[in-house]
């Protein structure tokens, strides 16, 4: 008789990724973490799910078909198929620049802006106070897997944040008489890049943290979707490091 | 007796926008298109809700006080209150820069797209092809409203579009060889910036059509998200332009 794995719950101490793609990034960078792959009977038809049980043959990971548990877990998603797996905890690297996000309170931000860590460089993310569960297998699928190459690590406060890396250098994203446009600011390595929350962005207080920074736009608009700034801003340091080190190539 | 809405639907002639934000916004810019709100019991507490009241008052827009009609309209959103309106159609300018969506398929980016686009000064959206419905209150509500600033039009071909603003100046997003970098190529005026779906990307075909681009990343990751790509090419332009006004300020 196969094992039964109830919906998904913040308190649980395991979690799924739902769907192919998640899935696979979760087989391949995190074998070790996971429990069991429930796939659906009509997987049996698709080459990428053959493929993925060839690696959890491979690497003695329980296969378990079963289309009514998976759509159990995975709701209206109708996914081919549910990882299972421990969650586990990160030590984010001393050395690395680090996105920082205080109080977030949308799964699918989080899980884009995860997204986004990997496409720039990005592999450290600090979570600050209250905010939504990052294992929920929402963010994981906003994610598209790639928490499962990140480190991401919780603290109660920014001050606790930066008594464990005094040498990185904290840019909050804030508006602010004093805060500098990201176009045209420049960035000390490592640094920290550090968002406030959906609604209320970051408190005033820190204006007087590290060096604030604001990212130009109309003045039509409210705010920018939160995984939209943190995205604008890491693209920006991106690029700016590519052509930083493209030049000193020519020299 | 008041009247009765019905949930939304695509063939509806008519949308609700959900929340206090998005409201505003439908009441401020669009208010000849709307037909009633409602608003919670639970209103009256808020001084956000009586400040639209009033402003419903002023152009005689009924206000309706209906609970139970409203929690079937927001469904798990629990809003405040909810704007009735008729959906319209928009020409697009024919001078001004465009952002170009090819066939997207989540109603959520879409509506985040929009929202970014009020923040870096693009008015007009073009909606290639099969894709999600702009109109649906999820689209609305990840907009925060700002659909109701924007001019939006569908075609059915990328060719339709291309012969109705021949002078546009067009830029498909795609990975090609013979793209170019989003961080050093240079824009004219006016333009569009064209975007495939979240599955596929853009066809090979667009690589023919105007001069292609693509946005730098790490080689780790398949893709960005859609909201988050083109919210990153428009920021680019946005602050080119900010840039290049300010020298010729200087000079």
């Amino acid at each position: 008789m196969s094992r039964r794995f109830k919906p998904y719950k913040k308190e649980s101490d395991y979690s799924y990724s739902l769907g192919l793609f998640p899935t696979i990034e979760l087989t391949r960078y995190q074998s070790k973490r996971v429990e069991a792959l429930l796939f659906s009977q009509s997987s049996e038809k698709s080459e990428m799910a053959d493929r993925l049980k060839q690696l959890c043959y491979n690497s003695n990971i329980p296969v378990i078909i079963d289309d009514k548990q998976l759509s159990s877990l995975s709701k209206s998603d109708n996914s081919l198929v549910a990882g299972v797996f421990s969650k586990y905890t990160s030590i984010l690297s001393a050395s690395e620049s680090h996105i920082v996000l205080v109080e977030p309170d949308d799964m699918g931000n989080i899980g884009t802006i995860i997204r986004s860590m990997l496409g720039f460089g990005y592999r450290d993310l600090a979570i600050i106070g209250q905010s939504a569960d990052y294992w929920h297998p929402k963010c994981i699928r906003a994610s598209m897997g790639a928490l499962f190459r990140q480190r991401v690590a919780l603290f109660s406060t920014i001050e606790e944040y930066q008594r464990s890396f005094p040498k990185h250098n904290i840019y909050p994203f804030i508006v602010d008489d004093k805060a500098q446009k990201l176009s045209t600011i420049s960035f000390s390595a490592p640094h920290s890049l550090v968002f406030g929350n959906e609604g209320a962005g970051l408190p005033p207080a820190f204006s007087h943290i590290g060096t604030p920074v604001f990212i130009e736009q109309a003045p039509d608009i409210d705010s920018l979707n939160l995984a939209t700034s943190v995205s604008i801003a890491m693209h920006t340091v991106y690029t700016r490091i590519a052509r930083g080190s493209e030049s000193a190539q020519v020299s």
